[in-house]
């Protein structure tokens, strides 16, 4: 999507490096950040450089090209195996940076010279970021007929391009609404810990110039009370095959409470985030994050600089979970690139 | 309750003026600030220096002495009613400020001097604080009763003492508890954007040596879910006449994912908080705070400053809806220091 004057990808690939949007620092700068080795991808998936089942994904796929590039000619498919394990060892609740992993790793050990894996690999992972960019647009086109004009959206975390390679998932039904020329409120949930909501979603959606308002993730609930929210959209980080949707922490409570108002709840994901194998949600496993999460804010300070401050007393401790598990029951339809889907029929799809 | 080696009520009257600890600043400081005019008794509560419905509740019956004490000889009633009407004008929601202000100023009224007006109403302010206080411990001993030894308690916002003015609403009977020999653990949602369970719920327990766990708001439902959580309770800025319970932003949608994993759900208060004129919680005004709540968080930063931080983009906008009420049919008991009582059943109690 358009940043300023200029389209960027979440995250891509040049000049033997992986390039993506540096997004901790995000409303506040605009960095686009060099990695050169999959240990360095390690770093930036598990430290949040790049979040996002789909962006995952994708860092992760060029991140075994740079293993293959950056491996012995004798002895690449070992040293392929084990960035493969390292990469997966980063976050455990995105189904995309397995998919991503293994779809690449196939590649690479099929071939049996290193130079070949490398040329292979590459068009692998430039053709599933392509393919990851055309989901997330197809799912916004399926995602639009569902978004009437003038209605009031309310989204939590962040499924927009920066959760992805282009598009979003959550995010695109609603630019793709916006260039049918409808009208949209969005309310988009700060999403504590990481604020990913009042910095990323935020932003986005303020570069797209669609009107929004942040609110605290404790003022969602009253809104669909009170009558100020029509439909409720959200990305995923794994979808079992039961229709289980496992996404950021707080997810699950907005569905209930949409649930008890029958306000409709949407999760958007393109197929690639659904886990084949995962029969039901309790499943997935669900990462815990530092309690530092917790503890402290980042933001700016009054004199512009980039900051933490903690709010909870020196001695306190933290619980820090980063995802949950919104049951089947209470998601009124799944959106992905090849149509729209009740949660109870994803066996269905092709695999 | 202790602050280190001495006690302390939240708020209280000395040499003329109302002392209160400065709760804008805590965990990180501990300061205790003088108001002298009901002007400033306003911009206290309008400001939450001092806040929870009992703590506001006190402070507008001592600012209503103020008024008294600093008004004129021959004019005496009219600067009453007039300081009863700006004080009513800062805070919208919680019952008890309407309470303390009526119970001092039908005192002030019934005096023909000035005189007398004053030593009547400090008298029935000091009368109020104690009873508040008192009100508080005896929630804290028929709640305790609801809490076994190792139960592990979600609880939401402060309602502890900082919120009274002493032994606090939802936090007694966990103090209580305590002094039974019960093991408790608490969960504090740090309940933004003010983050008072992450500022004062957690040093509140910090203090009495309680084993706790901040979260952040979203992760609350996810321990519901997960078999981590017992009970729920809360305090209230309101109750209706049906059970209906107005609290801080955030507590409804707990209440239904408790309500959906069978957990209790208890809110915790003072008779005082109950409005017997409002029929239903739709009745009852939600309070809208400025926006800047939400942009920023204050904390100590890494050089001990306490400063604030901004989150959300400089162009974005926020909704600050302060409160929300929880329908009496997701309210399991209602706790006052009269009993354990079914929501339903309010209209029975002595007005």
């Amino acid at each position: 999507m358009k940043v300023g004057e200029k389209w960027y990808r979440t995250v891509w690939f040049e000049d033997s490096s992986i390039k993506l949007i540096h997004q901790p620092v995000l409303p506040h700068k605009f960095e686009v950040r060099s990695l050169n080795t999959p240990d360095e991808a390690c770093i930036a998936i598990a430290e949040m450089w790049v979040r996002g089942a789909p962006a995952i994904g994708a860092t992760a796929a060029y991140a075994m090209v740079l293993a293959v590039i950056n491996a012995d000619d004798d002895q690449f498919q070992q040293q392929v195996e084990s960035a493969a394990t390292a990469l997966k060892n980063t976050r455990p609740t995105a189904q995309n940076l397995f998919y991503g992993i293994e779809r690449i790793k196939r590649v690479i050990l099929s071939e049996t010279s290193r130079g070949k894996a490398c040329k292979a690999a590459i068009q692998e992972a430039e053709k599933m970021a392509q393919e990851e960019s055309d989901a997330c647009e197809r799912i916004g086109e399926f995602g639009a007929s569902l978004l009437e004009d003038g209605m009031r959206v309310l989204t939590h975390c962040n499924a927009g391009w920066l959760a992805c390679v282009d598009w979003g998932t959550a995010l695109s039904p609603i630019y793709k609404a916006k260039r049918q020329g409808k009208k949209l409120t969005v309310y988009v949930d700060e999403t504590r810990p990481r604020s990913q909501g009042a910095r990323l979603t935020a932003w986005e959606l303020g570069q797209e110039g669609i009107e929004h308002y942040v609110i605290a993730d404790n003022a969602a609930g009253h809104l669909m009370a009170t009558g100020k929210i029509d439909a409720v959209i959200v990305g995923s980080d794994r979808v079992a095959l039961n229709g289980d949707v496992a996404n950021k922490i707080g997810t699950m409570s907005k569905a209930m409470v949409a649930s008890n108002y029958q306000i409709p709840f949407y999760a958007a994901l393109p197929v690639s985030t659904i886990d084949f194998n995962c029969a039901t949600g309790e499943e997935i496993p669900i990462e815990e994050r530092s309690p530092d999460e917790v503890h402290f804010t980042w933001g700016l300070n009054d004199q512009g600089e980039f900051v933490r401050v903690r709010t909870t007393p020196a001695t306190s401790t933290a619980f820090n979970p980063a995802f949950d598990v919104t049951p089947a029951d209470y998601v009124s339809k799944i959106i992905t690139e090849l149509g729209i889907h009740q949660p109870d029929s994803l066996h269905t799809l092709p695999r």
